[in-house]
């Protein structure tokens, strides 16, 4: 309980700083300054010492911070020391994307089932995976799969969700542009493609 | 240049206003108070209101923001009030879904381009769009196309930035799970789509 206090901003930050740590490693490197960090990863020193503060690390002056040890700690913030199972509904185009994304593997997710309601899709395999029937969304509880991803279309996103709380999903990751409502017990982050994109104009001067 | 001192944060959250705001003005309602915006779009009250602040935008008691004049206001400082051409580059899994993704539109976003280095795709029409040999790339200046979503394979990101630059793009939006390496007077946005999922175990209590 000692990290209930880390505010959303620098949780959302979190996954970014352990990627580029994750990546330092994969180099050999074994110290980092805030300052090269922030460099490396297009962050303010300043934020990455804040918002490691919250956590009680600090980097020693001349030395920097310990790459493997702060990403055993990010990790264990993130509750990401785990491997977790997820499982993936929808099957179409951006499902494809999501089952065929190397990244996941780095946070420890496993994404161990994929969902799909249209027959043709039903029964073919996409890696290791065998697509299932939606009606077997039902099963994720005795499987203890936790987690969701929702690749479908915009209206079918509430009534996949409505089944994922029934089966005791307790995050999802929405891909659909909309909202979906949920009991507070379980927690949605939607992410919307065309978001970031909407950034890039205000960074780009005549264009 | 009134808007040069809104901080990145404030640029992050900014396309999730006016996300909320489009959706709010569709069911026909005019005016919002912070408050209310909070509940809807799941950010704190006291963080919209200092957002709003760097823009001299101050919602009236009992009142509160007038919703249509916002949304311009977001609109202008996020320079999105022009439609803006984006080329697409790599028309795989997830290229394919943020062809058939309808939420650009709603940003001035008109994808007018698609390149692909597979033969079988190219000359291939997907929506509106015949998809181009990414020989072409270099006709964006031409075309006046300055903005590009890069969907490629790791391997070959770097490679198409390089000559996204060449065309004289100003700005990238890359889905692949790499950093690339650009000029300063190119703004760079990458995606990574198991970032947020890396934040969803940290929300979930016992999983």
């Amino acid at each position: 309980m000692r990290y209930h206090r880390i505010p959303d901003e620098t949780v959302r930050r979190l996954p970014l700083y352990l990627r580029g740590l994750l990546l330092l490693l994969e180099q050999g490197q074994h110290n980092i300054s805030s300052r090269d960090m922030a460099d490396f990863m297009g962050v303010n020193a300043w934020q990455i010492r804040k918002d490691f503060s919250y956590f009680g690390e600090f980097g020693k002056p001349g030395v920097g911070y310990k790459i493997d040890r702060l990403t055993k700690e990010i990790k264990k913030i993130l509750k990401l020391h785990i491997v977790r199972k997820a499982a993936l509904v929808g099957v179409g185009n951006l499902g494809s994307a999501v089952l065929a994304y190397p990244g996941f593997r780095a946070y420890g997710f496993d994404i161990a089932a994929a969902f799909e309601v249209n027959p043709r899709k039903i029964g073919r395999k996409v890696g290791n995976i065998v697509v299932e029937d939606v009606s077997n969304l039902q099963t994720l509880k005795k499987r203890k799969i936790r987690l969701a991803i929702i690749a479908v279309p915009r209206d079918a996103a509430q009534c996949i969700a409505d089944v994922l709380v029934k089966a005791d999903v307790k995050g999802i990751l929405n891909f659909s542009p909309c909202y979906i409502v949920v009991p507070k017990r379980v927690k949605v982050i939607t992410i919307d493609i065309a978001i970031d994109l909407a950034r890039l104009p205000y960074y780009i001067s005549a264009c």
